[in-house]
């Protein structure tokens, strides 16, 4: 089994990667190799004993992904994507990676030979613009508001579109908001949802910008990389041509996120969040998506956290427990 | 006032530019001069007192485009497609014109500076797939089944992107089938819905492939004009980002469409429907959406015939008026 990862620098990158590793098989076969690409050249994993490439690839070049594909990966993982703010900022990049590069590949994949790979594409529920209903449910229509979600949402449609045709074997999954995101507080208007618990368990202060009655949806990293390795083993004939699932996530308040971080790390934790209500996030904010009714992808087996209090305890497990140790 | 028209020779293209003509006023100011481009050379109209360019041009060349869009024509209808069928036969031709044609006019626009025309956009129903409710509402989201809906869908997004950006201001419009098509039968498979009325009305034969329940959506080629200079001429700021509209049309079955037919030509009209059931023009039909709550639209402004007598009036007055005349 050759696995190929565009986007496996990243954060969800190299948490799949050490998940594969971790496992050694998918789809029931023995992972034999690793092509690692990114626009930065991605550390290879440790411990895996089978063949491994790492390689700084511009996925704008229609060339480098011919090459990638000339090699025929049995399962393709495309995570590589500049994100919301970047897209917004520059239209032409935006647009060259998210849109261009993506059919860069669905097209290098269309003119290999004898070759059908499965094709794991990882979308956003930014392809959905206010205004929503509470809960946005699986036949609801995309209307983004970013040029990112619209590149996304293009993205899916072509997903289904190949797939249809029988050129590869596509799942498209709407990821939820990645919470705890480890690593530096960052300045994305949706940071402060992991620096408000990721800070204080670690004794730091967290600044927190909007109202605790706020509501969004969240999945952990853990959950993150079960979604993309069940897209990678789901059955997909009874997808039909509708390749785009909204995943499942966990629709929680701030004030709920709070109450989870008291409980598992005590008042103390809680004192480090210092309110410092921002107007321009909360404008931001307040346009994103907040709940789904993700029954599709539940049905074809799709699992996410059921209480904010797991996604604490996965991210201490999966983050802290070197420090735990130590202390 | 500029206007230009891609597409102009087909039947939608070539209607439009007759009710331009006659008009000689859109969105308040006199039209001074028409641009009329396809892939064959379009005929210059009648009795137009301004300056009119006829041109064969190939979308799929953006240096074609630039020098079209370097005139900065006011509005701009942009009709020109290649079709359901010839989309799905030829997956490079289908996807050259229909995507990458509509991105090389987007760009052309959004490189010339100080500029924002109106873009109207022709789309389709076809951004439609079944399984979908009876009656698909304006927040259904787009599963098409064919290249040619997934194309006209992303042509819907980049639209709503653009728009966004304030590169230009686009509005797109989701045609009902046209019904009656003029000319000649056609080997479409929603041909059968116009030739069980037109031939008939000359006195010709016309073969009905279906049962007499099959429920479908239609406008007459007079509402789909209307719907153009609608689109053309009407307020933009309510639709936000959210450009594309399913136009209002009449959900009717071929049982009603063969009784509008007795009412107006009698008995002997309808004896003319040879009943031939045809299993493979059954299947694709079953396929497509029968019936829309197109809200949004009628709120707007748009407006479709209400009754099937009054489509087969429009066809008599606009097609057949010469030949009654002449009887």
């Amino acid at each position: 089994m050759h696995i190929l990862i565009l986007g496996a620098a990243g954060m969800v990158g190299r948490k799949l990667t050490q998940r594969l590793v971790q496992n050694g098989v998918l789809r029931g076969q023995t992972i034999t190799k690793l092509t690692l690409v990114d626009i930065i050249k991605p550390t290879a994993p440790e411990n895996f004993t089978g063949k491994v490439k790492t390689k700084a690839i511009d996925i704008t070049s229609r060339k480098a992904i011919d090459k990638l594909i000339a090699k025929q990966p049995e399962v393709i993982f495309h995570l590589a994507a500049i994100v919301s703010g970047e897209a917004e900022a520059n239209f032409d990049k935006g647009y060259a990676i998210n849109l261009q590069g993506t059919q860069h590949l669905f097209e290098a994949i269309r003119h290999e030979e004898a070759y059908c790979p499965r094709l794991v594409f990882t979308s956003s529920i930014a392809v959905f613009g206010a205004p929503f209903p509470q809960k946005i449910g699986d036949e609801f229509f995309t209307t983004p508001l970013t040029s990112y979600g619209t590149q996304k949402a293009i993205g899916e449609l072509l997903l289904s579109d190949y797939s249809r045709k029988g050129i590869f074997d596509g799942v498209g999954i709407r990821l939820p908001t990645i919470c705890v995101r480890p690593g530096l507080p960052n300045a994305a208007a949706s940071g402060f949802f992991s620096n408000i618990i990721r800070e204080p368990l670690v004794g730091k202060e967290a600044i927190l910008p909007v109202s605790d009655d706020v509501m969004h949806w969240h999945a952990s990293p853990r959950a993150a990389i079960n979604f993309l390795l069940h897209a990678a083993e789901m059955e997909t004939t009874s997808l039909g041509a509708r390749r785009a699932l909204t995943m499942p996530g966990l629709a929680t308040t701030v004030a709920e996120q709070i109450e989870a971080l008291r409980e598992i790390a005590g008042e103390a934790a809680v004192k480090l969040i210092k309110r410092e209500p921002n107007e321009t996030i909360t404008k931001i904010v307040s346009g994103w998506p907040r709940q789904f009714n993700a029954k599709r992808a539940t049905s074809l087996g799709f699992k996410a956290e059921t209480s904010f209090k797991e996604i604490i305890e996965a991210h201490i497990e999966d983050e802290l427990k070197h420090i735990l140790k130590m202390s």
